[in-house]
C-alpha cells in the first residue's frame, strides 16, 4: 500500500489534515486505531478559536457547525462573587469563538472523508513508524487481522499523547518539557439548558468550577477535584451543590439542574515534545503536546500543526521548495509555546492548588482585578483566548 | 509635645508626609531614629513613577530632581540574546518614569522640612504607639537620652519593615501575607557611565542581572545570587565577568567595566499587613507593605499611602467627613496589591529559581516573547512600570 502522506490518528488533526491535503489535490490514508463507533463518541474539547472556525469554513467542512454550534462573543469570569464579562470582538477587533464539541466535528470531518476523501481505515493500528530519517518511511500496521505495511513520502503522527509516532524520535535528538498539575477537572455532561449564555469561569476558595455546553439544552459542567478523584465517589447531588457554592454570586444569578448523564475526571498536564518533526515524520496535535483544559487550546494548537504542515507540503509541492517543510517544527512550536503559557497561566489565575498560601489567594485575586479593569490586561486574555494566529 | 499628625520615621513616605501636611496647612511632628547623615547616605531605591514625579513637583520638592534626574521613556528586556524595548510613552499615553535616587529625595525633602515645615527630630527612637484606637492616640519616644510622649490626633506609622508602629494593630485584627524567595540582589554602585542609556532586565539561564543607573556617570548593576550570599564572597573581577554574561547579545553591544565603590545584597520577600489602619493609627510604606525590587515599586507605594493619607485628612479637615480616613486601608490596599502582583510577576518572569524546570525556563521565554509581540501585553508591563495611578 502506498500514498503520499501517511496519518496515524483519526482525531479532529488527522482528520482535518486528510481534508486540507485533498482540497490541495495531495493524496494520503488515514489510519485510526479505533472503530468509528469509539472516535464519533469520545467527548473532548468543545470550544472553537477564530482560526479554527475559519480553517473549517474554508475546507468546506463548516455546513453543521455554522447551523448547530453557537457562536460566543465573550466569557464570565467569577471571582469573590464577583461577575466580570469579557468582551471579545470589541477587545480583538471583532473575534471571537465557536461552542461546537470535537466529537461532532469529527463526524463531519469523518463524513466528508468517507464521501470524498482518500482511505480512512477503522480498527488499523499503527504499530510502527520506520524509516522516518530516511527518503520513503512507512508505517507498519495491523488491520483486519493481519500486518500490513503503509509506503510513504511523509508521515504525520496524529496518534495524541499515547501513540506510537513520537517513539520514532531519536531519544537522544528530543527535549520533553513537562509539569504535572495536582488537580483534575471533574466534568458532568447534564440535561439541562445552560444556566448563563456564556462560559463561566470561577476562581473560589473552594476551587475552580467552569460552567460550559454542549447545546441550548445540555449543559457541560466542571469542578476542581484532587488528582486522582475516582468520578463515580461524587453523587449527583453533592456535585450540584458544589457546582452552586463555587458559582455563588451577589445577584440573583441561579445555578439549574437537571440530570447528569455522564461523569468523568480529566488529569491536567503540561507537555511538549522538541522537535515536532524528523525528517520525514511530522507530529501535530497531542503526539507533541499537551496542554491543560483551561482556555481550551488543545483542539485548535492540533488544528494549527496540520494547517502548517498542509501549507508546507502544498508550497513544496508548487514550488520545489523544502523550507516549509524544514521549519515545520519551529513554526509550530512557537505557536505551541503561546498557547502552552496560555493555558498554564489560565491555569494557575483560577485553580487554588492544595498547598495555597494566603499570599497566593491574594494574587489571583489582584489578577483578576487587574483583567476586570485594565483593557490592555483584558485585550491580552482575549487575544489568548480567541486564539493566536496560525502561521 | 502635642502635635496634629506625629509620624515615625524620616524615610521617603514619612518626609513627603511632613511635606504634603505642610502644604494643607495641618502641623506634624516627624520623629526619626537614626541620624540626619545615616538617612541622607542609604542607599535604596531609584526609579520614581510618573505619580511620584507629579506628586514631589506638586508638593514643590522637584527643583533638583528636574534638574538632575535622567528621565527613561522605556526599559530593555534581554533573553536569548534578543534585545526588546518597552516604549513607555507610545504604550500609556505619555506616562514615564524618572531616575533619582531615594536618598536624594530624601534630601530634598529634609532641607525642604529644617526651612519651611516643622519639627524633624533625628536620633529620636519611637518606643510605642499607644492609644491607637481611642480618641489621643501618642508615641512614646527616646531623644537626647530621656523618654518623652508626643500627643497627636493622628499617628502614622513611615517606620519600616522593622518599626514599631505596625505593633501598635492587634493581632486578633490583623492578617499577614508573605512569600520569600530562594535568591537575592547583589548590587554594586560603580564609577563608570551606564553602559546603556536605559534600565537593561536581562534573562538568563545563570540567572536575572538587572543595568540601572545612578547619573550619567555612576552605574548601578545587580546580579541575581542565592539567598544569604555574602556581597564580600564576590570579587570584582567575578562580578564583571557574571555581569558580562548575563548581558550578553548578539549585536556588539558591550558592557563597560569601572571601579566597583560599593556592594551589598539585597534579601527578596514579598509581605502584606492587613489592616493598614486601626483607630487612629495609619500604616504607610514599609511598615505595611514589601515587595521584591524587580519592577522598583516599593518606594511609588510609599508616595501612594501618604498621598492617599494626606488627602484623607485634608477632606476631614474641609468637610468634616471621616469617610477617607475610614477607607484609607481598603483604598491603600487595592494599590498595594496591584504593585504586590506586578512585583511578584517580574520577579518571576526574569529570575531563575534554583530548582527551575526546563517547562518554567521555556515558560519564561514564551512570556517575554508574548510581551515582545503584543502591544496589549507590553502595554500591560509599561502600565505596571510607570505606575498604577493614586486614589
Amino acid at each position: 500500500m502506498r500514498t503520499t502522506v501517511g496519518i496515524i490518528g483519526a482525531g479532529p488533526a488527522g482528520l482535518l489534515l486528510a481534508r486540507l491535503l485533498h482540497r490541495a489535490g495531495i493524496d494520503s490514508v488515514v489510519l485510526e486505531s479505533r472503530d468509528r463507533s469509539y472516535v464519533e463518541q469520545r467527548q473532548r474539547a468543545g470550544i472553537l478559536e477564530q482560526g479554527t472556525v475559519d480553517v473549517l469554513r474554508a475546507a468546506g467542512a463548516g455546513e453543521r457547525m455554522e447551523r448547530e454550534g453557537l457562536r460566543h462573543d465573550g466569557i464570565e469570569l467569577r471571582y469573590d462573587r464577583k461577575r466580570h464579562r469579557v468582551d471579545f470582538p470589541a477587545l480583538t477587533g471583532g473575534r471571537s469563538v465557536m461552542v461546537y464539541a470535537q466529537t461532532e466535528v469529527c463526524k463531519d470531518l469523518i463524513a466528508l472523508q468517507l464521501k470524498e476523501g482518500g482511505p480512512l481505515l477503522f480498527e488499523a493500528e499503527a504499530l510502527a513508524v520506520e524509516g522516518a530519517d530516511g527518503d520513503s518511511p512507512s508505517i507498519r500496521f495491523r488491520h483486519e487481522g493481519r500486518e500490513d505495511v503503509l509506503e510513504c513520502a511523509y508521515v504525520v503522527g496524529c496518534d495524541g499523547f499515547w501513540g506510537v509516532s513520537r517513539k520514532a524520535i531519536p531519544e537522544a535528538l528530543t527535549r520533553v518539557f513537562e509539569r504535572t498539575y495536582p488537580f483534575g477537572w471533574l466534568g458532568i455532561l447534564a440535561d439541562v439548558p445552560p444556566s448563563h449564555d456564556e462560559l463561566v469561569y470561577a476562581r473560589h476558595d473552594r476551587g475552580f468550577a467552569l460552567l460550559s455546553m454542549r447545546s441550548p439544552s445540555v449543559s457541560r459542567l466542571y469542578l476542581q477535584v484532587p488528582e486522582g478523584t475516582d468520578a463515580q465517589s461524587w453523587g449527583d447531588e453533592r456535585i450540584w451543590d458544589e457546582l452552586e457554592r463555587r458559582f455563588e454570586t451577589d445577584d440573583d444569578w441561579r445555578l439549574q439542574r437537571g440530570p447528569i448523564t455522564q461523569k468523568s475526571v480529566t488529569p491536567m498536564r503540561s507537555y511538549v515534545h522538541e522537535p515536532m518533526r524528523h525528517g520525514r515524520l511530522f507530529l501535530a496535535g497531542d503526539a507533541a503536546h499537551i496542554v491543560p483544559p483551561t482556555g481550551a487550546k488543545g483542539l485548535n494548537l492540533a488544528v494549527g500543526d496540520v494547517v502548517t504542515f498542509a501549507r508546507a507540503l502544498t508550497h513544496e509541492k508548487e514550488t520545489g521548495s523544502t523550507e516549509l517543510l524544514d521549519t515545520y517544527s519551529e513554526t509550530c512550536l512557537a505557536r505551541v509555546w503561546q498557547a502552552e503559557r496560555f493555558s498554564y497561566d489560565m491555569t494557575t489565575l483560577l485553580h487554588r492548588a492544595p498547598d495555597a498560601t494566603p499570599f497566593e489567594d491574594r494574587l489571583q485575586v489582584a489578577r483578576l482585578e487587574r483583567i476586570a479593569s485594565s483593557e490592555a490586561a483584558e485585550t491580552d486574555l482575549a487575544e489568548g483566548y480567541t486564539g493566536f494566529p496560525f502561521a
